[in-house]
């Protein structure tokens, strides 16, 4: 029989270990069950914590950008170059889904079918579920799970540009912007926003017309923004043809290399660490406002008289929270 | 001399009177004040506070959509039909913008110039500042400062798509996707993320090539999808030649109606009122955080040593979360 440890039922402690071994030994299953179990509200912090000894080797990098970029087929032929110098890779898409009924789509995967036999790639699509905040935390998790299993590299693919990603992204060492060229009159907008987002640049589809002006653009306003030392790298490529991926995997490498030289990245693990534990807190703080809900005093009582216009919203805020946090 | 009321010092109580005399006289410049001071972190909740018994009278309607569906011009032609019958309307656009510098793109108020000069129009960029949830708590604030105004219809406009869209949209009572024809291969996974939050749906640019395929494509999920009640229109336009706005107009005022005689309007209220005291609270929360930074107990420390590995994240979540927090 086990002995129960850290306050936990023995069976599981048990699944606990079992899933634990599992992980620390690459098991596809287990690595799976890893992912949904962190996926869920809360996360599973006991996990988290036996696995947390074996994390901090991989490196991990981003790729975000506007949808229609083809960032899914740029992550592939990045993972084909790494397993080429022998490294493992695990990619975790951030696909967007329906806030309402939760749920993934299934198309990167479908698209990434090339690789998706290889046993050195492991890839994963997270379920949103529209969780506040959730998101951000359930995807360092799983990329804590994937480098506690040993993955050299692992990769976080997010869709869309927003603060959502921006919050994701920040759990990348290296990130890539990916743009195309001629996509619409809200370009500028994007470009502005995730500008200094981006460690790297990567114009794709740079076989279309309006590349050299998507690029030059892009240089321009670089050139415009530039705060001195790092001064991101543009890289075109064709990523359904494999054009430029040398070139880009070079330049994710040269931004790794001027982070560990100019000791940014320890500046940069800080700032990670912060926005983690701030998404911690923020996810810990949602259950201890659901657990308040019942009663006069509650959540839905506040809802109620707010949306009778009896109480100002910010003035049921104010009571609701002196009530959960007191001074 | 003005005597002091609510506790704070009589200039600010005497700037705080002139701000919430000027917004409900509808002065454009103590408008564009009051949406200023509602952007700062924490907002402003005295002004909200004395503004709230004059909000609740606007029609609050959103538009959204993928960067490059034409959203803002679309913007532009609902507000002149709108004008055309006698209403005055607030356009709050939520642009993306850098997490790191904030600033907001001046492009869409460009673009809207033809209604710009129109005193019966106010049309606001929101900057985003990266704040945490910030966003979502200033774009309802500025809804309230529009309302107690006296704008018939408060017109909430944000670029792409994703959880902070999600969050913003979440003011508005009725909600309009906007799409385009070709938008690339990532389209799939945007209609599936956005397919919930649309109460009537826009195919804009639908002289282009495509937008039969578009608009059946969209046809089949929503019958897919359908839940009853509420079967969301598929309106098209040409944004630019004001094609279809009347058809759009009738779309969103139709559905106005279906949620008022089902009663529906009720149950969408009180999920607005929740999903700002949320957003309320969680600010509150990163305030009172934030306080707690020094020291050897601060979230400072906790941040350092995670960052040294002295220690994993749940924990020093855990510790921190129950110092803040008591049970």
């Amino acid at each position: 029989m086990r002995v129960a440890g850290a306050g936990l039922p023995s069976t599981l402690n048990s699944r606990l270990s079992t899933l634990t071994e599992g992980v620390l030994a690459r098991h596809p299953r287990e690595v799976g069950r890893a992912i949904t179990a962190v996926e869920n509200e809360g996360g599973c912090p006991e996990l988290l914590r036996s696995l947390f000894p074996r994390t901090g080797r991989a490196r991990v990098l981003g790729i975000t950008g506007p949808p229609g970029a083809g960032k899914s087929t740029l992550a592939q032929r990045l993972a084909q170059a790494w397993r080429r110098r022998g490294q493992t890779v695990g990619i975790v898409a951030v696909d967007p889904s329906s806030p309402f009924t939760g749920g993934a789509i299934l198309g990167d995967r479908i698209r990434m079918s090339e690789i998706y036999t290889d046993p050195g790639v492991f890839i994963r699509s997270m379920a949103t579920r529209g969780a506040l905040g959730g998101l951000a935390r359930a995807t360092s998790d799983a990329v804590d799970v994937l480098d506690a299993a040993g993955f050299d590299v692992v990769l976080i693919e997010t869709v869309g540009v927003g603060q959502d990603e921006v919050d994701i992204v920040k759990a990348a060492e290296t990130v890539a912007v990916v743009l195309v060229p001629g996509l619409g009159d809200d370009i500028q907008a994007i470009k502005a926003g995730i500008l200094e987002i981006g460690d790297v640049f990567v114009v794709n589809k740079a076989d279309r017309e309006g590349a050299d002006r998507t690029a030059a653009e892009l240089a321009m306003m670089l050139d415009l923004s530039a705060p001195g030392g790092w001064r991101p790298p543009i890289v075109r490529t064709v990523a359904p043809r494999g054009e430029g991926t040398g070139e880009a995997v070079a330049a994710l490498d040269a931004h790794g290399a001027h982070l560990a030289a100019s000791g940014e990245d320890l500046e940069r693990r800080r700032r990670r660490v912060r926005a983690r534990l701030l998404a911690l807190l923020e996810e810990r703080f949602h259950r201890r406002v659901a657990q308040q809900a019942p009663g006069p005093e509650g959540l839905d009582a506040a809802v109620r008289r707010v949306s009778l216009r009896e109480r100002d919203p910010y003035g049921a805020a104010a009571d609701f929270f002196a009530r959960v946090v007191p001074e």
